[in-house]
């Protein structure tokens, strides 16, 4: 695939996360205004709404009432791609609509970017090989690292959807009941090991009521976000058995302002990894399943600078979206519109590529050294943690933005107002 | 707390589940026309949609557009209590409204009712210490069959709000992996050990952002349904291990078709049994947390007649609600309005207490005999499970109607369509 030119300059740079393969779906609003649809070109949000009100591309009435494209994935796969031909044509080199096009672009830097879709539910998965080794290394040895479901499963719990916001919104570092391994009892206090899980979410476009197979999940796919699963390591330790983590995991999940289509991701599909173990036949994939994106998690302390602590790449999952839908919908579950499935914490072989702070400083022992004399096992009040993720084509770039937040002190007392 | 005297006879009858002291919250129609929001009232249905737009109760405009009394919610507490107070005179014994409100009344025998709200996200808990210790004690041995956080956390997971239907809906046997002991892989294949949970709902009435206190947390409860979590032994046992149960847990979830004000429950308060360990300051409970509400339920095979397998009652919780729901809050996770949040199973000390098919033939090794020479120690296709709840007062009784389900047999192959 290589890139399709637009009469925007800016488009056409190969560094640009914004060209004419991408156009990720977000919402906007400028100075205060309403927000809306739109999507991103170049150097540009381009209000499809306004698009679609000045009749330039056809899309059912009401689409985009509201600032979310939930309606817009309700309509289905035909009108996914036909709106995408339109706009391609639209932005494209050599439209004749240029004119007519401009008046709804605005400039990106003066844009504010809201959460792209209603979360219906969130659902959180634990795909990555590599992290479940890490972590069940850690917690249960290496000969009991992972559990005996794993290689079978797509394992997956059910997450908080209230919880989940776009970049940017400041994360408040969470209280919770914490108990040590020398203390009686358990305490209530401020979580001390707050902690990131870099991951990627898939946005669920289609609804269905009864098992559907993968193939049918796939196509049910819309989209993807960058997805950190902000968690608490000390409450997550206290609390999980035997039912699986609540409180630790519902602070807040952050996702990146743009939903990467399918479609664009479409060229950089790529195989997982040989399996250990046959999978069953409900969940065998005919198409490679994943996609070839490159991560990375920046942390910033306040005033400083920031330190790339993680590159990983989506490729190193063990079960793909499609998969974990199928799989979430064999119990007749039924999945609606603006569903959110967490991919799980995505890391990779070697020690740079960990997606978690409880990996990469292995649960404490091994503090990161940043510049200027700091070190970090966990998150710091006042650290920016930033997630992004790109994928490259010949002379483009697909980028999915970034998933950012900055983690506030906890309250003084949980109860003040 | 007496009988409140209504001019329906039928009302006013000692074993009448709806006397005019419940006034519960549902959604009815009739012959195929729209459902609308409705209260019960001895034999009738009240359609309080019509009651509004005649401008015979006061509710703010649009409140009872939608079937679904989520928007009423959301108005708060001191509408909840004006409209509980103008029902009460427009249905009450001497009112000079009754040829006006009348008109509004239709036979419950003629009414089909459907779920009473939209349910934004749904949280279960586990938190009866008998079925706690008959659970554990099956699965990990007596001495060890309380996990070491039970006394201190009310334990909760994130369950699957699509999944939650209507008493009367019909639940097909779910598909999953299921793996024997001595099984070297998994299987997919249909449940063969398919159950029932025996819990109350709590349904959250307003919203909160930020962690609030057990006091704050009651006021937000707006009231109750019964509640069945179907769950699947066999796909639990395999899939719940590290992350808790999710597939196992999202075929169904049946709740009654009425909400039990709390307003309603306020006369039936009762403590919790005494604590063995103190529990956190920020969980302590000024109130009686609990109400003497008897549980039961039925188990009826096709084409024969119903035994009554468990007796129980809601007071043998060891949290209440307000707890559970103050605990959801502690991350700083928000609650909506709608959230629905099951107690837990509801088992007392005796055999015949026990909420769940698990506990009743424990875990199959003591199959329960019924009528006619049948057994069970799970679910068989086509039998019929009804939950029933009440409260009885001085010469009247508050009941919740029933969740009922019958299980179908599940898809000869998942995917057929």
């Amino acid at each position: 695939m290589t890139l399709i030119r637009s009469w925007l300059p800016a488009a056409n740079d190969a560094a640009c996360p914004f060209p004419l393969n991408n156009l990720p779906c977000g919402v906007f609003s400028v100075a205060g205004g309403a927000p809306r649809c739109c999507t991103a070109i170049g150097d540009k949000v381009l209000d499809v709404a306004a698009l679609a009100a000045a009749g330039l591309v056809a899309v059912p009435p009401g689409t985009f009432d509201a600032p979310a494209w939930n309606a817009f994935m309700a309509h289905g796969p035909a009108l996914w791609a036909s709106f995408r031909a339109e706009l391609t044509a639209l932005l494209g080199e050599g439209s004749d609509s240029e004119a007519a096009v401009a008046q709804h672009l605005v400039p990106l830097a003066e844009a504010a970017l809201h959460m792209p879709m209603t979360v219906a539910e969130y659902t959180d998965f634990y795909a990555s090989k590599h992290h479940a080794m890490n972590v069940g290394t850690m917690f249960r040895g290496a000969e009991n690292a992972l559990p005996p479901n794993w290689l079978s499963i797509p394992i997956g719990y059910n997450g908080r959807a209230s919880s989940v916001v776009v970049s940017g919104t400041e994360v408040r570092r969470p209280w919770g009941q914490v108990k040590g391994p020398d203390d009686a009892l358990p305490r209530f206090a401020p979580s001390a090991r707050f902690d990131i899980e870099l991951e990627l979410g898939a946005i669920v476009g289609q609804p269905s009521s009864g098992p559907v197979t993968v193939a049918e999940a796939g196509a049910m796919i819309f989209g993807y976000v960058l997805l950190n699963d902000w968690s608490a390591r000390d409450i997550q330790a206290w609390e999980y058995q035997p039912l699986g983590p609540f409180q630790a995991k519902a602070t807040a999940t952050t996702i990146s302002p743009w939903i990467v289509t399918a479609a664009a991701l479409e060229p950089f599909r790529v195989a997982i990894p040989p399996r250990e173990r046959e999978i069953l036949p409900y969940l065998e994939e005919a198409l490679p399943g994943l996609y070839d994106i490159a991560l990375e998690v920046g942390l910033t302390p306040e005033g400083g600078e920031e330190t790339v602590i993680s590159r990983t790449n989506y490729c190193e999952m063990y079960f793909s979206a499609a998969q974990q839908l199928a799989h979430h919908t064999t119990s007749g579950c039924s999945m609606r519109v603006g569903d959110l499935l967490g991919s799980g914490t995505i890391s990779g072989p070697e020690k740079g590529n960990r997606g978690s702070l409880l990996e990469l400083s292995w649960g404490g022992k091994e503090p990161l050294d940043l510049p200027g004399g700091l070190t970090r096992s966990f998150i710091a009040d006042n650290d920016t943690l930033t997630l992004r993720g790109a994928t490259k084509g010949d002379g483009y770039t697909i980028g999915f933005g970034e998933a950012r937040g900055k983690v506030i002190p906890a309250l003084e007392h949980p109860y003040e107002r």
